[in-house]
């Protein structure tokens, strides 16, 4: 039963229950109802933690004190600084990728400053900058866990930042980063360098990684022509990203409002999108393709822009991940069509190293955490420019 | 207006009424009319054909007299012996995949003699064994024709053996295999060597190169892992090909009673698939994989077979071409997905060489034209054991 250790209400309540009942199991409860008493702060070591919880599929986040584990030996306490918005956040609250269980703070795009250490911790140390991304554990001993993969853990499953279920989150499962703190293992944190600004560092984390990852597996050449699909917040960080590793870079938008922007940005040409026919001067044009877009699309006429037998990465998530595909287009256009899943904690680092010493940032609109529930309507409504990130102050 | 020159009732009635209008184009209406009286016998160099074709939606198959075009001085005429059932058939015929013109003679694994040649003609003499798989005609200009992808011209696009709308079709489009002849440019036939019975020939046409093209681009190695899913027509010569090339081949089956079959096919393991929880035990643990699963199924868990960043090439086609894929299960299994269109020319007779050269031959049943009705509802049935091939003499 030691999982639950950082659940139970006090030890000398936990040693009485258990003794009765030879289980600790039925403690296994939100504390949050003690945390809110201030009972807890005199008999547990967890951390009190505020943040905007979804509290259903209406997806309205409202404010929440909870707490989080213990720093345990291993762990470091982020105070968080910025935390990133993104669209995973808001299909992950309203239940388009699957039941969740509620108050569920969301939030994967965390920069903050150290203020503990565990006393096994080696890589950070009190006042460092550091970051949290999508996942926060592993089982650290599969061989994708071993070489860098841990979102691909092939035990466990990596344990997402919130929402999956895991015994040392007092509330049950993990809870993200639309908060003030975080304590995560420090494997899965990442170092911000010095001179990267820490709202322009919390979008990396996910927007950048996401895209940064299969950009990298493409192996393209400079001068390659790679179309990305969909320029939000994954989106233009894939533009900035490909065309600083030598791509040119074609950009397909339903937005003519973002044209401008992204020619900024660096992209050779927009492609505005109205329908299906504005695609086809594009068939087998293009080297490699990456689609940010989080909805089910007319994707077949997207993946037929790219040249016979090059590569086509969804990394935008539908609901349900459902995406209906025409094999009529595949057999004639023989394109590999694929998905990728953020990247590893090493390549994590590396994108963070690399827009650091490059100075590449996110576009953002840094706002306050009363604007979060406006913003979510507004990325949805494709009006982001092109990351909202939180202010954690203000939560 | 010379591609119409085979549609004209006579060259004397197209002079008198070009004289009038100007135009040919008014002529370009189907001859078959004529040809029912008896007057095209007398004044066109049309040919005169038997087949079954379809009639309208419901695919049900009946005798029609039509003509095909005169032998042109590329052509050769063949006096098909053995047309194998495809799927293809079937779908096409019903409209599956998109509207079509009837009457039209569905047929495109086609086995014959060579009973009349062009006078360009090189490559086939009368006698000769000769083929015709799903296409018949391109722009043989375009750099896809030239280098032996003819199915992927870039101009006009490949013809297809039958419902294409084509000029030189008297009928208007292009008319298939299920017929006593053919006349085809020799460029799109096949030659059959010697060796192999025309019965066996016939399927390797569409079932064998559909199969052995993605196999061959696949470039495994000896002992690699290849699934094949949905074991018919197509799935049985997937097995063979790929055991005659050294591959451990491990096949997914609905059908339980196919067990036995498969396994003489030489495949090492039969796995018969009832729900998605079979598949399980296979994720990730093959090389590649083939599905030719003529209809929208469970593809995602199908995928997820292969090894992270093999490939799976789909080259059954479902009803509107419409799979609808999980995109979670792709950003975890990290699979490439792709579609594969039958193969070039060179590569259809590579096929045909390799087979007859190997005695790998196709397990079929030959039947009587006046079965093809039950044949196709014993295909749609899956109880096809595993290609039907209709001996043309009973048309």
């Amino acid at each position: 039963m030691e999982d639950n250790s950082n659940k139970q209400p006090s030890r000398r309540r936990f040693i009485r229950q258990t003794a009765l009942t030879g289980t600790g199991i039925i403690l296994a409860k939100p504390l949050h109802l003690l945390a809110e008493t201030g009972y807890s702060e005199l008999v547990s070591p967890n951390i009190k933690s505020r943040g905007y919880a979804g509290t259903d599929v209406q997806g309205k986040l409202t404010p929440w004190a909870f707490e989080r584990r213990a720093v345990g030996d291993n762990d470091i306490l982020i105070e968080i600084k910025y935390s990133g918005i993104c669209h995973s956040d808001i299909h992950t609250i309203k239940g388009h990728w699957g039941e969740q269980q509620y108050p569920q703070v969301p939030g994967h795009e965390v920069a903050g400053i150290v203020t503990a250490t565990g006393k096994n911790v080696t890589q950070f140390k009190v006042g460092d900058k550091a970051g949290v991304g999508c996942m926060v554990s592993s089982c650290m001993k599969c061989d994708s866990c071993k070489n860098g993969e841990e979102h691909h853990c092939e035990t466990t499953g990596m344990v997402g930042t919130y929402g999956t279920p895991e015994a040392s989150s007092p509330t049950g499962i993990t809870q993200g980063g639309y908060s003030n703190n975080i304590v995560v293992t420090e494997h899965f944190a990442i170092k911000i360098p010095a001179d990267i600004d820490l709202s322009y560092a919390a979008p990396l984390l996910c927007a950048g990684i996401t895209t940064y990852s299969p950009l990298i597996k493409a192996k393209f050449k400079k001068g390659d022509k790679i179309g990305i699909v969909g320029i939000g917040g994954l989106g233009h960080m894939a533009i900035k990203l490909a065309v600083s590793k030598g791509a040119e870079v074609y950009a397909f938008t339903t937005s003519d409002s973002k044209r401008a922007d992204i020619l900024s940005f660096g992209a050779k040409e927009v492609i505005v999108v109205k329908n299906a026919a504005d695609l086809k001067p594009w068939f087998g044009k293009l080297d490699y393709m990456i689609s940010t877009v989080p909805y089910a699309y007319d994707i077949s006429n997207y993946i037929s822009c790219v040249k016979p037998y090059g590569s086509f990465t969804q990394v935008g998530q539908p609901i349900n991940g459902e995406l209906t595909i025409n094999n009529f287009n595949m057999i004639f256009n023989r394109v590999n069509f694929n998905g990728s899943l953020i990247g590893g904690i090493p390549e994590t680092q590396e994108i963070m190293d690399y827009c650091a010493a490059n100075k590449i940032y996110p576009k953002i609109q840094i706002i306050k955490a009363e604007e979060i529930n406006s913003a979510w309507d507004r990325v949805v409504n494709k009006e982001a420019r092109y990351r909202y990130v939180i202010d954690a102050s203000t939560i």
